[in-house]
Parts: structure tokens; sequence; C-alpha cells
């Protein structure tokens, strides 16, 4: 029993029912038993959350985010709940805490909150206790002690928080995929799985719609150095480790093409060409918790004349986007707000590309041969993302990833063969 | 605003759909623009309680008790936290608090644990900040920081601990009936709803099988002089007031039949007549927490012979008696334990027996004339109980009730007619 400690996390689909809910606990069990310590942190039960919500909804047109937190928050406790009896019947003795057990303290915006601490003392004492500890994903208790949850996925957060509070090995992330793939397997059936990825890599697919892995929780994992080890919770083999890109060693030019159907563009017609204009309507956003990806302003062709600007927002936030922006309105002169909803964006990512130029100029070649139209671009050392209509994001991906030759072992490397990827 | 503090309390019957629960909601607030101060305690919707016991049962088939607490309390804070939303949609100001952050102290006897303490400061503070308070009824925490449950029922005793801490003027009791009835109605249609009950008839009602109240709550509300209004939460009408027996001033001769049709008969048989066996056994039942209802034990006929054993309890509790005497059997030397899970119980209930001899008799005089046959007997200064053959039970129920000419207004009193009760 000299071994570490190793946190588990578990995905909603992988505790959906009894029989899942029970080889999940196998699994954990099974680790234990190998010697480790262990921490399993728990989403929701397959379609729970959604149910909960569907409730909330039923009773409230805008429900309260306070008592949205204290409602969600049950979805996750009733999975711990349940797989500790299940461990319990396996012989070892397992325990369940809340988010507010967990030690996990968190700010006080509701339904988006933030983790600010982690007080594992009570986690200790359970380990120390031998016991296997079962952690409530996606909630937290805030400053002001009400319950908060971290927003959806928030599970992967609790999970790299927990590893990096208890010193954890790994962080094994469980879920219905093996793995992070080099594109959506249901767009590109021959799309492969990745042996490894670099933080920065994982970052930006997070970003860009993989959805196997939340964003926050991979920043959070690269700010404390903790290793992800995404991977199937019904096979044993092995998936994606997340690691710095030091230990990546090899940086193909191209990793993995992700995309998002999810996108929605708000236009502002005849923004002011007034200093601080922009930085109003931001701030506005920024205090309504809307994730602003990209933004366009163009120029107006005369001093003092107006611009259109656009950004893109996820679909979930345009509501949010539309209320933050009325107030502003009237205030500084804005025209027409105009949304479509029907956008979608496709994006590149590869370490390599920081070396070599001339993959955006091949992106957009590859996405003109296809008819599809670039709506926005916006582009990072290690990243090229294009907004397109939602429609044409299948023929975007399954295009690009032909043209970057993702799927076999000819995958174009700057520098040498990426020998793990041999699948 | 210069009124004081009702407690609510809602039943599950009573916030089951979205429809009930924007009922309830509406209640709530219109006891809160009376100018009341209002803590309203909630219970889990419809069968989510029933359903999370399934969940359990599914995956366990002995679910751990402390993990079976977390699991469960969860139904009550999805309706306090969907009751906030509708409140806060009807233009007041409400926050949900689990049984733990209202204070709800208890020891650490998973899912039947007992009130210590009701440390009401957030609730106070709550409600100086023009709050409405939903509690999550049926749980607090212990005093090992674990979720706990305080057994079916619970609601009714959170409902009047936390009338009891913050000194309401009543904890009113909203179910899907409109009271306390002389028997129950679906067996006895002409049953009439009692207008006033005293705490010691109600006791013994509760214990009997009234489902209206849970036994503790009436406890609690005695030991604690707390007032109870029993009412329906689908029409405006007053409903029972549980009282003290001076405030009730009149005391009918019986007051209601009550019956239960969940009771087991657990038999040992050969227990060594030695000083100290019955109590080994009973202490074991106790520590099993198995509420053992009658006792009979037959004398042997000779010195140093055996007994048999017989004694009552709920059905639910079958199991845990057999698991707790089965260590005994060697130990002590008893012989088989038998069991028979069709037993029922009739009883008749009212505090003018004290004063009149000869209700017994007619008791076992009218079920014997209905050729029910009577296993077990017990007494109390108000209360008659006959165990009978779970099939008899409503024949029982309705002899009883007519031969004690409970329906009208021509009931029997030894005193005075009974005015309050035209209903």
């Amino acid at each position: 029993m000299s071994k570490g400690t190793i946190v588990m996390k578990f995905g909603g689909t992988s505790v959906a029912d009894a029989g899942r809910l029970k080889r999940a606990a196998g699994r954990i069990v099974r680790r234990r038993e190998e010697g480790y310590r262990v921490v399993a942190v728990l989403s929701a039960r397959g379609k729970e959350t959604d149910r909960l919500v569907a409730d909330a909804f039923e009773v409230s047109p805008d429900p309260d985010p306070r008592e949205m937190d204290m409602l969600l928050s049950t979805g996750e406790r009733v999975s711990c709940a349940l797989c500790a009896m299940a461990i319990n019947d396996l012989g070892h003795r397992a325990i369940s805490l809340t988010g507010s057990q967990a030690g996990i303290v968190t700010d006080t915006s509701h339904t988006k909150a933030r983790i600010l601490d982690v007080r594992a003392e009570r986690i200790f004492d359970a380990l120390d206790g031998d016991n296997i500890v079962l952690v409530a994903g996606f909630q937290g208790v805030s400053t002001a002690k009400d319950v908060t949850t971290l927003g959806r996925g928030g599970s992967d957060t609790t999970a790299v928080a927990l590893a990096a509070a208890v010193g954890a090995e790994v962080c094994e992330i469980y879920t219905d995929v093996s793995g992070v793939f080099s594109a959506d397997p249901r767009i590109v059936p021959d799309a492969r799985k990745l042996d490894v990825v670099s933080f920065e890599e994982m970052l930006e697919m997070s970003a860009s719609g993989a959805g196997v892995l939340q964003l926050r929780s991979v920043e959070y994992a690269r700010n404390h150095g903790v290793r992800i080890h995404c991977r199937s919770s019904f096979d044993d083999a092995p998936g994606t480790v997340v690691v710095s890109e030091q230990e990546t060693m090899e940086h193909p030019l191209i990793t993995a093409v992700t995309h998002s159907t999810g996108e929605a563009r708000v236009t502002l017609m005849g923004v002011p060409d007034t200093p601080g204009a922009a930085g109003r309507i931001a701030t506005a956003l920024a205090d309504a918790n809307v994730n602003v990806d990209m933004i366009i302003q163009n120029e107006p062709i005369t001093e003092g004349s107006r611009a259109d600007m656009s950004f893109t927002v996820p679909r979930d936030d345009v509501r949010a986007a539309r209320a933050a922006l009325e107030p502003l309105q009237a205030e500084i002169g804005i025209g027409d707000v105009a949304t479509d909803e029907s956008m979608g964006k496709v994006s590149i990512i590869g370490a390599g590309m920081k070396t070599h130029p001339g993959v955006a100029a091949k992106v957009f070649t590859v996405l003109g041969d296809h008819g599809i139209n670039i709506e926005m671009i916006s582009t990072s050392p290690i990243k090229i993302s294009c907004v397109i209509p939602g429609d044409r994001v299948p023929d975007a991906v399954r295009a690009l990833h032909a043209a970057f030759e993702l799927s076999g072992d000819d995958t174009i490397r700057p520098e040498q063969p990426f020998g793990q990827f041999a699948s």
C-alpha cells in the first residue's frame, strides 16, 4: 500500500444505469486493490441534469441561479451515494462527499462558479481511514455558504482540482469515448485516437469544440501540473494522456480538426465610433458571463461615423447576450441587434504550426475548393478557426482531415514519425 | 409587518407536479403578504423518494445507511429549489436551505436520526433580510458532519422543530386530506373531520396508524408547545388543530378509529425462562432501530422450562428484526423465529375513555360479533388496540366506527355536545 493517490472521474454515461454504475465501482475498487489511494469524482447519471433543468423551466421561465444550483447539485450526489453503496457491497469502504463536504470553495457566481480553494482535510482524513472517497462533481460551496455549480462539464474541473489538491499521480477521466481523436469519429470514421497531446493543444481543442474534456479543467491541469489520462470506461485500453509540451517530445504539424455546431453570431449595427464603446460592450457581456469567442469590427469609412460589430457566442448564451446589450442600446446609441443562430465553426490545431507558415492558406484553399464560405477567422500560434455556415460543418471537417492527412500513418510531421500514434 | 412567524409544511403530493408546486408557492406568498414571516418545509415530490429507494436497491441488496441518507436527502432539496424559483417569480424573495444549512443537527443514527438541536441563526438572518425561507424536510446534519435523514414522514418533525426554534405562532401541515378524521374516509365514507384533537389523542392516533401526522412530530410539538394545524393544500377550509388537553375543553368518549395493515408478528419459540433473556432481546431490537409495538410472552408451565414470545413490528422492520435476533438464537438458546406478515391492527382512541370503563368490553364484543379474531391486545388510558388478521381490518374499522356512532352529530359524549365538530 505504498502507492500514491489517483483521482478517477466518471461521466454521466458511465453511471447511467445500475449495470454501468457497478462497473465503475468495480474499476474504482480495482485501483484500490492495486494499492492506490482513490478519490473518484462522479457526474450526474445520464440525462438526470437535463431532467432537473426541464423541471425548473416547467416551474419558472427564468429560474433563479442560486436555486438552480441547489437543484442541479443533487444529480451528482445521487450518483456518488449509489456508487458508494456498490463499492461497500464489494467489500471496500467508501464514503460519498458533496462538493461542500469535500472542501471545494468557489466564488459566488451561481451556475458558473470558479474554484477558489480546495480544503481537502476531510478527504485526507477519509483516505487515511482506508476509505475510497467519492466526491460529487460539478459543485462546491461559495464563500457565502451557498451551494454553487461550476457550469456544464464542471465535473472534469472538480476532478482536476482534487487531483492537484491531493497531489495525485494522475487524473483519469473516464468517458464513453476511448480518448481524444484527430476529429470527431461520428463525422470522420477513420479519425484516429491520439496517444499524447500537449496541454496547449488540448486547450485549443476544448475551446474549439472537442467535447471530451472541459476547457477549464485543462487550464487548471496546466496551471497545476496535473497529468490527465482521458480513457474509456468500457474497456481497459489506454486512452489519451495530456501532458506538458516538453513531455510530448514530438510536434506533429496538425494534431486534430475540431468543430462546433452550437455557435451564434450577434451583430450590433451602427456602433458609434467613440472611444470606449467596444469596451463597454465587452464589459457588459463579461458581466453577464457570456463567453464571447471571435469579434470583428469593420472600420467606419469616415471619421465619426458608425461601424458594425459582430461576435460569436455559444448558442445557449444568445438570450443572456441580448439581455446584457439591451440597456446599452439606448445608452451608447447602438442600432439593431441581429442574431444568427445557424453558425458553426471548424478549427485545426497543431503545435507544429508555430514554425510552419502556410497552414492558414491551405485551410482557406481547402474550404474554398469545397464551396464553403468563411464568415469569420481567428488564429492562435497553434490554431486556425473559421466560422462557417452550420450545415457545412461536417463537410469542412472531412475535407480538412483528409487534406492534412490525419487519418493514417502518413500524417504530415515536420520532424519525425510520431511513433506512439500507431493504434 | 408586525405579525409573527408561521411555519408551513407541504407534503409530497402537494408539490408533486409544476401546477401543485406553484399553488403551494402561491399559498406561501399569501401568508407573507398577510404580514407573517414565513418558513416553509417541503417534502420530496410525489414518488421521488420511492424512485430513489428503488435506484438504491437496483445497485445494492443492502444499501449502506449513510449513503442512503445522502441519496434520499436530495429529493427535498429539489422541491425547495423549485419552490424558491416559483416564489421569486411571484415577486417575493425566497431562498432554499438544506437541513444542514438550516441548522438541524441530529445524532448519527442514519435513516432514523433524531434531532438534537436546531441552530436557526441562518434562518433568522434570512427572515430578517425579508426572505421567505424554504427548508428541505426530513433531513439534518449529524454531529459527525454527515447528511442524515429522520425516517419516513420526517418532514413533519422538521416543520415542528423549526416552529419551536423560531417561536412560530402555528405550524401548518398541508396535505392531500382536509384534516384528521374519525376514521380513514377511504374505509368509512361518512367519517368526519375533527376540528380539534389533543396532543395525547393525536399521539395515540399517529402511533396506531393515522398517517396524517408523523408520531415524532406530535411528540415534539407536545414537548415544545407547538400548535399544529393540519389542513388541505387544495382548499382554504380550516382543518384540524392539535392543541394541549386543557385547550380542547371537551372530551368525547371516543374520538377516532385508526388502523394499520402494515403489521408483522414475530414469534420466538422456546425462549429460556432465565432472567435477562427478554431484556437481551429487547435491547438487540432497539439497537437495530426496530420499533417493537406489542409484546406477549406466555408463562412457562413449569419452572425452568421455555416460553414463546411474540411481538409486532412494522412489516418493513421484519428483515432488520430477523438480523438482530439471529446472533441471539445460539447465544441465549432460542428456537425457531417465525414471522407472520399478514397482520393488521385496529385501535380506538378517546380522551374520555379515561373516566369511562367498559369501552374495552364493547370493542371485544363488537369484533367478536363480526367474527374477527383478536390476536393481541394493548391498551393505554386513552386507547385500545387489537391485532387482528390484516384482511379483516376494513370490516373492523367500519364496525367500531358504527358501534361508537362516530359519524354523525350523535357521537357519544360523556359531558356535552362537542359543537365545533359540526363540519
